[in-house]
This record gives C-alpha cells, structure tokens and sequence, in this order.
C-alpha cells in the first residue's frame, strides 16, 4: 500500500504545499490544531476532514449565562498553625484565582470541612466562619499549635488546557473558556443541541474529534500561573454537589471534602486507591461512558465517524476500564512519546481504529533556524517502531503548523520514509499476531485499568522518581512478551494460568508497589505457593513492601533481599559478593539501575547477587521451591537494560533455554516473528550500524544491518 | 603535677621496663590485661594494682556443676515456608551450638512459641511437637506457603567476649567458659563467697575490676563461628524462667518469647521501644544493681576500691539509669574511640572518678615491625583531646602488652607526652567548668539513659546506615555547647528551660527519630509551640518521620522541608535554588552529607536552602514564628561539619551574636574558656601546623599554631 493511513495537520492559505505533502506522505487525512483553521477549499481535495470539537468549553456564551453549572472541585488550603489568639486560614492563598474560586453558593458548612490536621480530625462547623471578602475561614474554638486546613468546594473558571496555552503562549485578553458540567440540566441540554447543529453548519467533518468529553483531568495552577497539582489520571475536577449526592443515593454513604483532597494528596494515581475512590471512580466512570455515548449517537446520526483524543477532559473515559465499549466511539487518537504510549494506544479495545500522533510537533519549539527536527523524529520512530511490531496502531499522524514542517527538506523525507515504512509494517502484520514467547503479568493497584500507564504523573513528564521504573513498560513494549495488567484482587482465584512472570514495581507504599495491600495474608500465600509451583516474580524498586513480621518486602522469602530500615543494623549481613557467571548477565552488558536503592541485603548465601554497589544489592535471583524470584533496585529503559529485563523474564520463569528463539546477541537489535505469515523482521533500533547473531526458531546466523533498518524475511519449518 | 593518673597494663618478666616505662609516663597504677598476669614482685613497686575480675564466667568447675543455672536467651529460628505436605523447623539452623543449646530442661510447651508470621499469629501449641533429637518443630496443623518460626529458650553455654577471643586467637581446645546466672541460687551464692576468698587470697590487688558483672550485651553467632547478632545494649542474655516470673508477679503481666525476640529484631538499640520491653530493661536494672551492690560491698569490707569495665557482661548496669547509683561502685573505666566515647565516660555520675582506655591496644594487629603505632595514637588523642577539654576522665591508661610497645620508641616518646599533657590539662581545669555559650537538647526514645550512645550497634564498629548520624554527637563532644539527652516522655511538661536547641537525629522509624512516637498530638504539639515561642529545631537525616496526616516529617511546618515518598509527586516542588550567603554556611567550607537524603523538598520560598545536591535539599533553614527550623540531610564528623553544625546550633537558637566568643574561624582549632579560672586554651586538633583567628570574650587576632598543640592563655575582665 503506497498511499493512506496518515493524518497531516493543515492551516489557511497552504493548499497547493498540503497537496504536495499529501502525495509525498501518502496522507488520506487533513485535521485542524490548536491555533490553525482548515480553509473550505482545502476541505474538498480528497482527505478525510477531522475537526477538533470541545464539549464542554469554548462556548463562553453559554457558560457565562450559567455560571451556576460551572465545574467544580474540592481543594485544600495551605496548612496554617494556629496560635494562641489567631487562627484564621486565608484558604484561597496559593491559588490562582483566575482558574478557581470558591463556590459560596453551596452552602460552606454542609459541603467544606475544616480539619486538625495535627490531629487528624474535623473541626465541627459550629467552630468555624467563613469571610466571604478575605476568602478566609475564623475558627471559633482551636487547639492553639495545631495545624488547620480548609477543604472547600471551588468553580473552576478556566479550562485547564486553555489556561495553560493561554499562559504558555502568552495570549493576553483573549477571554477564558469557562468549563460547564453536563452533569447540570442546562449544560446537558446545550452539548446535545450545540453538536446537533455543529454538524450541520460543518458537513465537511469526516470526524469529529473530541478534546475530549467532559471533565479535565486534575491541573490546579498556582498564584504564579504556574502548575501547582497535575494528575493525569485525577478525577478531582468531575465533582460538583448534584453528583455528591447521586453518589450517595447509590452507593449509600456519603463522600465528604476529605475523599477528595485526600491529606493533599488529592487520590493521585501513585496512591494506594481508597474504596471509595475506587466507588467514586465507578461512578464518574459510568456517568462519562452513558453521556458520550449521547454526544457519539449524534455524531453517528449524522453520518459521522466519533474519534476521542486521549488527554485532556477524558477522564471517566480510561479506555481500558469496564464502561469504555458502551461509548461507541470509533477511533482514539493519542500522542506517542515512546514505545510504552504507542502501547498504551494500539491496544485499546472495542475501537475500529487507533491513532498515533508522532513528535515532532510541529511547533517553532523544536523547528527552527538551526535545529534539524530530524534528530526528534528518528529518535521518535525507532523508540515507538519497535512497540508498532508488537501491536501496530492503525494509523500515525503529526500536529502543529504544516508551513513550518515545509521549511525543512530533510525532515519532509524523513517523514516519506517513515510513512513508507509504517505502511509496509501495518501491510504486513496488522491482520496477525507476533510471536510471543512469554507471558508477564503486571501487579499493582490499578491493573487493567490503567494498562500501559504506570508511574506517569503527567503524560511523559521525567521525574527524578519515577524513571527508574518506567524502563520495565517500555522494555517491554518491544519484545516477544504477552503483558497483562492486574490488580491485587485479581488475584483473589489465584495468578492467572497464562502468567509465567509476575512483576511488581516501584517505591514503598505507592499504588505501583502496593502498600498495605501487601498486609493481605492471601496476596501472600497466594503468590508463595504460585512460585512455589514453579512462578517467577519479579520485584524492582521496593516491591511487595510493607512493614510488618519482620520484614519490609512481604515477599523477601521469594526475593531472597530485604531492605535495612535502619533497625536490623544488628543482625550481621555477610552477602555481598557478585556471582559474575549467571544467564541474566551472561552478555557483560553495562547495567544502570538508574536512582538504584540503598541497604538492600541478601537474605542468604542462596540469593545470587548479580550486581552490589555502594552497600546494597541492585541485582539479585533467588531459586524458591520449584519457582524463582528476581530483585532489580531499577530498571531505567535502555536497549542494554531492555536485554537483561528480558533474559530476567526467561529466567525466572525457568524458560532460559528458549531465550535464543526471534532473538538477537546485540541488544540495539530485535527479532519479531508472525508465525501464521511465516515472517520475522529484523530491526535495528539504533540510528547507527549494527551487526549481531540472530536466532530463528531452528537457526543462527550473523547480519549487519544499515542505521534504522529493518530487514524482512520469510522462514518456513 | 607530674605523676599520676595513668595506668599501664604489665606482664610476667618485665619488671626492670615497666619500672623506666612507670617513670617515664607518670603511671601510677598497673593492670593486667587478657592474656597477661602480674608477677608478684611487680605488685610491690608503688602502684596502684588494678586487676580484672569476670563474676560469671570463668569459673566453669562451679558452672559445670550447675548446668541449671547457665545463662538463657530466647532465640528466633529461621523463617521456614511450609508446603502442603510438610511444616518442619529445624530451629537451631543457623546457630553455633558450641554458644547456644535448645534448652530442654524447662517446658517448650510453657516456653517456647511458634508463630505463623505471615498472619503475625501464633501457633497454639497443641499444633506442634517438639523433636528433641533434632532440635526441630513440626507442626500438626499449618497453612501451606506461610512461613513459621520457632522461639526457643537456649542455655548459653559461652561466654559471649571469650568466645569471640577464642575464636579469634584461635585458642584451640582452651576450655569454654560457662556463664551462670546470678539469680539462680547456687549461683549468687558463689558469686559472693568466691568473691571474699579471691579478695583474702589477692592481698596486692588494690582495685577490683569487674569485667563486668552478670550479663553480657547481646551476642550470638552462626554455624560459621561468625557473629550472628550484636547489640551493644542488648538484654536479651538476662532472661531465665525464675525472671519472666519474678518479673510476671511484680507486673501483672507475663512476658512471653516474643517480646524478646522482636519479629526478630530482638529490641535491639534502633528499635523504638515498646513499653514492656522499658519494663524490663527497668526490672533487670533494678535487679542487677541490687547484687552488683553487694559484690561492691564485699570489696569495699575488705578495703579495696570497686571498678567497672563499660562494657561486654555490663547489661542492667547502664551508668546513665536510675539505679546505677545504688551499686555504689568507686569508678568506671572504657574503652575511648573518639570524643562521643571520651564523654560517654568521662560524663558518668555517682562515680569518684572515670578512667579512659586509650588506643591503639598494645596489640601485634598494631604494634608490627614497619607499622608506626603512634599514627593511630595521635589520632586517638587528637580526637578525645577536644572532648577532654569539655569534661575529662580522671585517669587515662592503655592495655595489652607493655613488652610489645616497648618496641616501638617513637610511640613510647608519644605517650609521654600524652600522659604529660593529660595531666596538665586535668590539673587546669578538673575542678571548674568550660564555658558553655548554648545548651541542646537530643531528642530520642531513650534520652538520659543512654546518653552519648546513640546510633551505636556494637562499640564504635562502622556501619554505612549511621555515620552520617554520629557526627551529631561527637563534634558536640568537643564543643561549647551543653548537651542534654531528652526522651519523648521528658517533654510531657514541655520542653526543658534550659534547652536552647532541640535536635532530632536518624532514620525513620528508629529509635532515634523516634518512629510513632511522632503520632503523639501532645508531642508535635509541645515542640510547635516551644519553637513559635523562640526554640530552635534542629532534624537531621529523617528527623520526626512517621506518615499521617499529609505529612512525613511530622515538624515539616518547623523544618521547612518534608520527603517525597513517591506519591505526592503530583505537587510541584519549585523551591531548588541554594541561598549563597548564609551565616551557617559564611565559612564557605566543603560540606559533607555522608550518605545523604533523597527527595527532600522544600516546602515553600520561606525555606533557605543551603545545599541542593542530586534533587534533593541537603541542608536548609526555616523561620518559624519567632524560632527556627534547620534540618540536614546527615551529619558524618569532620571539623568542617563540626563547625558548621556549631554555627546551626547559633542560628537556630537566635545566638549568631554569640558565636564568636571563645571562637576560632579554622575549624581544626577549636577555643575553650574556663572563666572561673580566666583562663582559655587554644587547641589545634589536627597534626599539622595551623592558623586561624581567635576570637575571645571581648577580643581577636590571629595566631599560628604548631601540630597538636595546644595553647593556655590567662585573660582578665
């Protein structure tokens, strides 16, 4: 296929460039972006139209008429001590009033609360008044050197994408878009109607591109302007007293201000989830899925394909939640930033189709006098190529100003080339399955729910905290591993049969890691007697940890270390030697294990240590029973790393010998084999030359591969 | 004067050496050292005869005899996960059964408890037996894949410091000395009568040393004759059957196995203690006070003096405790690694004088031919000079071989001078008090009684997980600052008046820090106001920690800075830049965190941060109302970070205008002023020559100074 599968962005005033782009590109599709308008004629020469369409802002002239609807959230003030004869707490400080305001026309003293935090009690609201002018509340009666907090219920006046791109890019007086809640009855009524007619006045939309439904997720700025709470995954700005109040009728308890703010954590995805976050994320979820399916009834009515974009106000949308399929929507559309997000969008289900929006952006950022955009895009490609030939998405685009993209010559083929070979790997394998080796099963909070999306914090932001785990998703995201998502009641009936490996990761007390789910007796029976049985488990970070019994890892009898706390200092730890011959390490590749931890110990001389530094284990495997237990302090994502985490996988599932089937010596190099096509490519993920043995299923042989390429070949047997 | 206060240790046939050594240093008394005896004529040459008297120990034709009455411990065997088929521990696993024996003749099923440490429960003890022949548990009824443990009473059938000796030297098949409990009957009998004989029978010995008396800190080793388990403090080797019911009787309630085993942390030093374990630790001090008095009287009957080894059989003795007092002994003597140790010693009450043991021991790991002994000499003195300076010992001695340092002139030369300049110092000022510009307090779970103890596993070993800790301590040991040692329940009435600056020292969780101690509304509350009112609050490494309330330093409202522990991510943390000019940090010295901190943020613009290194605050400061916050990531000695804590104490308190009295800008000289006597020192503390400038009451100017030295100057006003 030579043409098709590509989404371009276009503006006003390029058409005759756009047509040449098009061809060069093999573009079937021409969407608008943020700041650019499709001009009619451009409309009219072939491609599929998308438009950007927002529910629930950018239409001030309804929401400044209905201010009473505007979205709202719980947020906490800053912590102020009491003393002896002031305790007042100016609640608003530190936000940015622009984006919030409190909200007095519900009631403060059925709906805020004012808590001891030093006590970790409410203040009874007999106790406490609130300034309406100075935006402050007065306790009446405290405990003089007490911390208070006020929770109070806020209108969010400035939709969280516009304010930050309205900040961002400095656009002065241009007005606010105030999101509304279509969960109030006139808001529901204008999303419908306003849609009902869009359609109408825009019978060039192919596809209407929701950004996206209803609710942002969590961004609350500062007095700064500058981002003071992100949560990609928060649901913190879905509340409002209507769905208070239908969640109680429901579910029979009461949420209160504390659900929300949560001690200031807000219930960010790297909390281990509350039940009732947990109802209250059910119930948003359900809430989403039944009004979009409304907006995405309309879309079809008129003819229309309904694409979703992943980001923004989709929050009650996670795609991999149970009410995702009742929306109806055809297609999601998302930003690729590495392998892992390419994963995190190709494998949606219940869509026709899937796309992935590529980087560059084409935006002055990275285009300018000077700077080849190319660097970004190769870098782009070969990260996320190798997750497309596990689970290709359906088709890729780009965003931003196409004029600017046209400046630069090299990186208009650069694109040619990437679009030729996309086509060619969609031709190839997107009507089959590639070969898998091994089955691994993520263990955290979230599960299948947030698939492909652990440790993010917002989008693909580096967080010093966080980069040493995400290696694992997206080592992952590229090799001959079949990757399930599990939470710890999914493991009620035991580990799935298909798992070979279960893997957990991250820092103590996180989501990711567990927390006091690790105080489960059953968790820990459950996953003893499965490795027992012959399981692999695999621990990185501080995995399974918990304090309690005597130790800090639950599973440290699998894992073969623990970690020194600081009061078993006592008790003499004698292993510290590296084993230097091991199947995990057979290839001498340099290990980083990025943050690493400090005062891991080998329980025993059975624990083999692969790798001690600066005092404490960062590589360990333990043999348990029939089954096997593999430590890694952090796994970075490199291909060096790639390559061991995946021997790790083998091995610990007792699979070694079948490492050498669609693999390669050099880890800058991987092997993925459809067996129903009888084809294997080989692909060289680096920008450089390389040269590597490669093991078929029966065979090996040595091949040099040019920067970037990938070689197809067939193989009978 | 110029004889005196020193002791040597003497050895068979070396009359005529010891006689010129005696004069050369001063010394005026002798010991004997392990492995060494006094000949008899050496006894009649004028000094003072120490020699070394082991209570229960060493008297094996009375242990053997009464096998009954051996020393106990409770002892946990290894975990042990059960399958489906079979739940066997084989509980001696791991030990050395030349030290440690199941203990038979008391009743396991009265004893002994197993647990299921997976659900933390115990096992009843009709659900297993006993298989005496090899020493192992079987359960008759478990769950499969959970792990069990056995504690079990083991007779201790060596000595605990012989064994090390022996095992060390290689002593071959030298008998095994028995300890035998003094609260058994037979027992205390011997004691006392073997006591008046031995004290009839050595007329020259003019001061008993007890080394120590009844239990021994706890000590066990493995199957490889290597320690297993050491806690300096430890009392677990003072448990019996005829203790846990005296104990039963005067508190109501029984203690059972496992409140001293501990999850396996057998209470050592780090862990925060529960309130039966300060139960106990009361009992057995109350205890041992009452007969180690009684052997203090018998010495006394027969006109000698009574004194004290600080260490290996001294548990329950514990100097800074209530009851020490009561024993009634003449002096202390202990070991001096550094100015913590030095004051650890010297700062001992209800004693008529202290006495330092200095190194290096007169051992061939030291004295070697192509060695220079007096390297490690000169640092010894160096380091405990400064704290001498605060408070001194009133003797100071060697130990080992005399014969052995003979050897070496340069370190006989070194040691006169030692002993001069001891003497001379002591002479100035043993009878008046340094000038103190500044009082702290420490602030632990054990305060007062283990003053100038803290963060110490087995002596002054080095462990990676406390020296960042233990230079707290030891540059206040050498420093005009008077140090109080706090615990938790001494601030019930609040904060003493005397203290200027609380500090707060470890890791989270330990004792140290103070673990949940910080849930305690009362305590948080206690220090807020104190510090609002004008305190100061120093934390250092994971100062206040317990996680409640949105916080994990629970004074991060005092300090300024709290840790990310992974899932408050979702805040943004702004506050990087470090404050360039500050008067903790005016010296522009180098500054050394040890292990340091990660993921500690700043709270807000209104902390200074000082030092910003690998993401994380290292060292900051904070207002607080009227008082002040600082905290530091650790704290390892060197003079560089002596004076820069100096200076935080200064600042924390509001005293910066006070810190140049009795002052030096090089840190490697340090000022001390005795104003009763108007008269000053100045102390050069390295071994090279140095300069500075000095700063006294009213004056400054610079001086040089030649290594070592140290410079008396008189001053009037």
């Amino acid at each position: 296929m030579e043409k098709g599968r590509v989404t371009i962005p276009s503006e006003s005033n390029f058409l005759a460039e756009t047509k040449r782009l098009m061809a060069l590109w093999g573009a079937d599709a021409i969407r608008d972006s943020d700041g650019t308008k499709l001009d009619d004629e451009l409309k009219q020469i072939g491609a599929k139209i998308y438009t950007t369409y927002f529910v629930a802002r950018g239409h001030n002239d309804f929401a400044e008429k209905h201010l009473e609807e505007v979205q709202q959230a719980f947020l906490l003030s800053q912590r102020v001590t009491a003393t002896k004869t002031t305790a007042v707490i100016p609640f608003m400080a530190g936000y940015l009033a622009e984006q919030l305001q409190p909200n007095y026309r519900e009631d403060p003293k059925e709906f805020w609360e004012v808590y001891d935090r030093t006590l970790g009690e409410k203040v009874a609201p007999e106790n406490w008044e609130v300034n309406q002018t100075e935006n402050s509340v007065r306790l009446k009666k405290w405990h003089p050197y007490h911390e208070y907090t006020v929770s109070f219920l806020a209108s969010m006046v400035w939709d969280p994408t516009q304010m930050y791109n309205h900040i961002t890019n400095d656009w002065g007086d241009k007005s606010h878009e105030i999101p509304f809640d279509v969960r109030q009855p006139e808001s529901q009524a204008f999303v419908s109607n306003f849609l009902t007619n869009w359609l109408a006045e825009n019978p060039d939309t192919d596809v209407v591109r929701f950004t996206t439904f209803f609710y942002h997720f969590t961004l609350f700025f500062n007095d700064q302007k500058k981002e003071k709470f992100v949560d990609w995954f928060g649901y913190g700005s879905t509340v409002s007293v209507r769905a208070l109040k239908a969640f109680e009728k429901e579910y029979g308890y009461k949420l209160s201000a504390e659900n929300f703010v949560d001690e200031g954590y807000y219930n960010s995805t790297f909390r281990v989830p509350s039940q009732s976050y947990l109802d209250y994320i059910d119930f948003i979820q359900r809430f989403v899925a039944k009004e979009a399916k409304k907006l995405v009834a309309i879309v079809h009515g008129a003819g229309r394909e309904a694409m979703m974009f992943l980001g923004d106000n989709w929050i009650g949308t996670e795609p991999y939640g149970p009410y995702f399929k009742e929306i109806g929507i055809d297609a999601v559309v998302g930003s690729v930033g590495n392998g892992t997000t390419l994963r995190m969008i190709s494998e949606i289900p219940h869509v026709n189709y899937t796309e992935g929006r590529f980087l560059p952006y084409f935006f002055p950022d990275v285009f300018y006098e000077g700077n080849d955009p190319t660097v970004e895009a190769k870098q782009n490609w070969l990260t996320a190529r190798r997750a497309l030939l596990r689970k290709p998405v359906d088709r890729i685009g780009y965003g931003g100003y196409l004029s600017l993209a046209n400046q630069f010559p090299g990186f208009v083929d650069y694109v040619s080339h990437v679009t030729q070979e996309f086509r060619e790997l969609y031709g190839r394998i997107s009507d089959t399955k590639p070969y898998v080796g091994i089955t691994v099963g993520i263990l955290n909070s979230w599960g299948k729910l947030r698939s492909w999306q652990t440790h993010m914090v917002a989008h693909a932001l580096w967080y010093q905290q966080i980069y040493s785990y995400l290696g694992v998703l997206e080592s992952l995201s590229g090799q001959k591993v079949a990757v399930e998502f599990l939470n710890f009641t999914d493991l009620k009936e035991g580990v799935p049969s298909e798992i070979d490996v279960l893997i957990n990761v991250g820092d103590a007390g996180t989501a990711f890691s567990g927390g006091k789910n690790w105080s489960k007796t059953s968790l820990i029976e459950t996953i003893t007697q499965w490795v027992a049985n012959g399981g692999g488990f695999i621990g990185i970070g501080e995995p399974t940890a918990y304090l309690a019994n005597g130790r800090f890892f639950q599973l440290a009898h699998i894992l073969g270390v623990d970690k020194e706390l600081g009061f078993s200092l006592s008790t003499d730890k004698y292993f510290k030697t590296e084993n230097t011959t091991h199947f995990i390490t057979e290839n001498k590749e340099a290990k980083d294990f990025g943050e690493m931890q400090k005062n891991i110990y080998a329980l025993s001389k059975d624990t083999q240590i692969l790798s001690y530094v600066d005092g404490s284990v960062q590589l360990a495997t333990h043999d348990f029973f029939n089954g096997r237990g593999v430590y890694f302090s952090g796994l970075p994502y490199s291909p060096a790393n790639a390559q061991i985490f995946l021997r790790s996988i083998y091995y610990a599932a007792h699979k070694e010998e079948q490492l050498k089937i669609w693999y390669a010596d050099n880890p800058d190099i991987e092997v993925h084999a459809y067996p129903e096509k009888k084809q294997y490519a080989i692909v060289n993920n680096t920008d450089l030359p390389q040269t590597t043995r490669v093991y078929t299923a029966t065979d090996n042989y040595n091949i040099s591969l040019t920067p970037g390429a990938i070689e197809w070949r067939d193989y009978d047997e």
